[in-house]
């Protein structure tokens, strides 16, 4: 129920890389030896054809989605929705539906403004719940299907890590005859390894399960603004809806939306 | 709900081997140390015969068909199939039920041709349904079969990958007195290895999710079809049939398709 | 629903060893090297044990009738049996129940005997389903315990295939003086992980399938044969009971059934 | 249903190491190689910390309990307990329920006992049935804990078999300067990954198995048990009892407690 | 159902370094060789970086928390809430509801205080029921989202231990000229695969299995509390809340109970 912070996400992204690049200093490396063009395209490039053979342009549109899921500060706020909603109430006490009509351009949320436009359409409560529900399901199986992607593409980084070493592999014990740069070619074989690695663990699991974390949080979230909806149009007065909405909140979270009020 | 398309997979399967290749010379190896008709046999071969064992004749009939389904263009078309039943809608309520009959013989597809027959044979919408049903069910188990190859011939590549390293290293290993050729032998005994993850992570376990993806989405095109099929007999004016299909596309397919019709 | 074919299982069974001899002498090894006993013995001797401890008497009979339902052709003849009940229909017709009595002697598979010999009986058909459906929950979960110990043998044998191989490894590293046999040390020690992946993705994870998947076409076919005396009990006319069963076949079986009874 | 031998089990466990001990003598190596208490501790005792740690204090109990369970001959005999129920509806039928009084503390069976204790007090079948499904419900769900702390060590042992063979590695990787007790150092490093796979696989996984399996036939047996009890209160005469309970049994064993009886 | 004992975790965590460390000086290591803070920060941060960018500022939290739980003695003690519950019996059948309102202040569990809060305030069994199954339920919540963190940790240490181990591989083999130093870079490099499957295996596992171990017994505990609270509300004499509640206890602790109360 609180709020994910994007600093937090982008910061552990950022971290990843750090804690890596600190270590190949700490050991004594120097961060170009880890710069590999052929090796990067191994990894990322066959990782991402077979992603593609597997799901076509979806995985596409998937990974880049997810991407910004992940990292963009998501627009969950538990309290300024229910001062909101208390603010309508009284609009709608005082002045009828019709007054949320104006209301409703001024709203960024889309999913909030569809319900408040059923309400001034005068449809009925069950067609309002039917319709916002099959919404929230409509996003849940988008979600689940960018987790989905993100999955995959865990699985196949590292086996296309491993496919790239072998090639090096090959390669190198193809021709012994200059042992000099014999180990100058294991290391490049293995940097195809280390990237899928690194990358299915430090990138692309993390932002599936970030993914699938926050599909939940906003299922609850827009689950709670139906319940909102719904006081609106029952008619209740400000505080009932106050009252009902702040059940969703934590004691804590409630101590501090009633300070915030004062 | 996306029409996939056919290009876009054919692309990932090429791409595949492109990155390989890619990664094969631009770590400066040749392409010809990549190829080992031995090695492709071990690790082909004997995955195909576990799989043989394991599943009788129907593991090679559903590889061929699982190949060509991951690969084909689909016939999944909802704008198309919309215009059908509204110009359908139209002559039946001009001409009634019997028209159709001429209609049938030019339908392709044969899930749409068999459920109109039925309807000019006046059988009733519950026998329709569940007739039709029944062939959805039909054909998801024998999409779920071919993808269950798939998946069982992507776990056995890369043990016998595994199996033909060994081969190659126990060969190796017994006759150490050349040590010129020590690191030929093992290049050789690791391509089978590198065939194995190849070929799983990059054609068999791709193959095996775009079967099971794409009957998802042929099961949704079909009972979408049953849907327009019972518009059709209830005999519904071909405008309230464009409205109530129309549900099953995106806002923006929406869009498209009005466009289009325009 | 397709008969599977011994011939072709036996031929996968055959064809795994077939790839892999070829892979040994294809690569320049010769068959000798990979025949040791004292691997053998670890490798499927100390899978069995374990075994043995997890299941007791169980495991050695599952593995032994796993191995002939897996390679033996199995009695599923669905066009047979329809033409059966079509004749049996005819002689119930025409002299009553008590004609089956000596049909029975002459009957083979077990299953139907026994349902026929109720009907002659004169149980009611409730009674009849109930005790032939037991006999098919018991053959499944039979079935099913023998599949469950081949995939616990797939599961020990190459973990003892690895215990092997870290027993050779252990004897050669301990004395390395003799910098001859080194080789020869390390390839007899691989051979345990050679035959635990082998035997396991060649044999006992095949076989396990297989058995799982005719216990599924097993208990379809029995439901089809329920089905059969039920028609033959209610007292329908031939030509109806040919109609009613000819439901499970596919349309290409049916054309060929109508073929063959021309 | 078939009544599991103790000697197997042992022999199972005996086998295994009877196999490995073969295994290293046929590859020529001594015994004494293998023993190695600092390995040994790292592996059992590593495991067992773990252990301790995730499930505190029922770790120990759970590991102890188990073992005597895989290795003694379970009580499960229904052919006597048949005969026994016999003999005691003959009683009952005699000399009503009182006479149970007496039997009960001849009893050895503690289920059984409870069971009779309460037929003699009186108590209504919906009682008795709800007292000793309880008690099921407890034996089985004991069992299932101890042999997920089985399985737990089964996954914790190889990961410390491998944290040991590190340890030994990294200790002699940092002094190559000998170079003469470089295999011996490796040799010694190798010991613990094989201990973790041998406990693993030749012990703790087959006796977490085999718990469950005992498990579920003891629920089996006690459920027949029950249906024992029940006939006896409703005062069934012995030769119903005798078939209504014969119906647990397969047809060999009719035969064979038949043959028995006569 | 056993009280779990803080001592006992404490001892598995502290043992588990233990024993690592004896294996350590048993095989003729020192400590030092295995402290190395550039490997400690790949591993341990590397991983918690992964798990913030998957779980945000939970991740942290949950850490914290599911150490404490897992090493905290928990407050579960059914025999001394048994005689609580007797207590509080003889009071509100002596001195009516009221009397709990006093009582409520020196109750340390507030589960049970607001329980007891809530029969003074004369609330309906339902209504007390819904209202502390609530709390349970979230309880359950929090203490599942604990342990996938856990999990999640348990998953990326060991990646990360091998992503340390290939930089340190890929630095080491960068640079072969000075051989001496081969041995010293090579146990360096494994030191973090070390780090990660000790920390992985000897800490993060072990304390999820933990926490959800624990939340179980708080469940059970917990609707073991919402039982005695209905039986005060019930107005049952001492005797028979003492009797009912018993059966929550083994036998043995029965007698443990009994032996206690004289």
């Amino acid at each position: 129920m609180k709020k994910p912070s994007d600093t937090m996400s982008l910061g552990g992204l950022v971290g990843v890389f750090g804690m890596v690049i600190y270590g190949i200093l700490g050991s004594g490396g120097a961060f170009g030896q880890f710069i590999n063009i052929p090796s990067l395209i191994i990894v990322a490039g066959g990782g991402l054809t077979s992603l593609i053979l597997a799901q076509s342009g979806t995985a596409l549109t998937n990974l880049k989605i997810g991407f910004s899921i992940a990292l963009k500060k998501n627009s969950i706020d538990y309290s300024y929705m229910i001062s909101e909603f208390v603010r309508l109430g009284g609009l709608v006490r005082k002045s009828g539906f019709l007054i949320l009509e104006e209301e409703v351009e001024n709203i960024e949320d889309p999913f909030l403004a569809s319900g408040l436009q059923m309400l001034t359409d005068g449809e009925e409560s069950e067609s309002i719940v039917s319709s916002l529900e099959l919404k929230i399901d409509m996003m849940a199986e988008r979600h689940g299907s960018i987790a989905s992607t993100y999955d995959l593409y865990t699985a196949y980084l590292p086996a296309f890590g491993m496919i790239g070493t072998l090639v090096g592999l090959i390669i190198m014990l193809s021709d012994l005859s200059d042992s000099a740069s014999l180990g100058a070619g294991m290391a490049a074989a293995l940097i195809t390894t280390f990237y899928g690695s690194l990358f299915a663990n430090g990138i692309s699991d993390p932002i599936g399960k970030k993914v699938r974390a926050m599909s939940e949080e906003e299922v609850l979230y827009r689950e709670f603004i139906i319940k909102g909806i719904l006081l609106l149009q029952s008619g209740e007065n400000p505080r009932n809806i106050e009252d009902k909405l702040l059940s969703y909140l934590s004691p804590s979270e409630v101590a501090r939306f009633k300070e915030g009020n004062n």
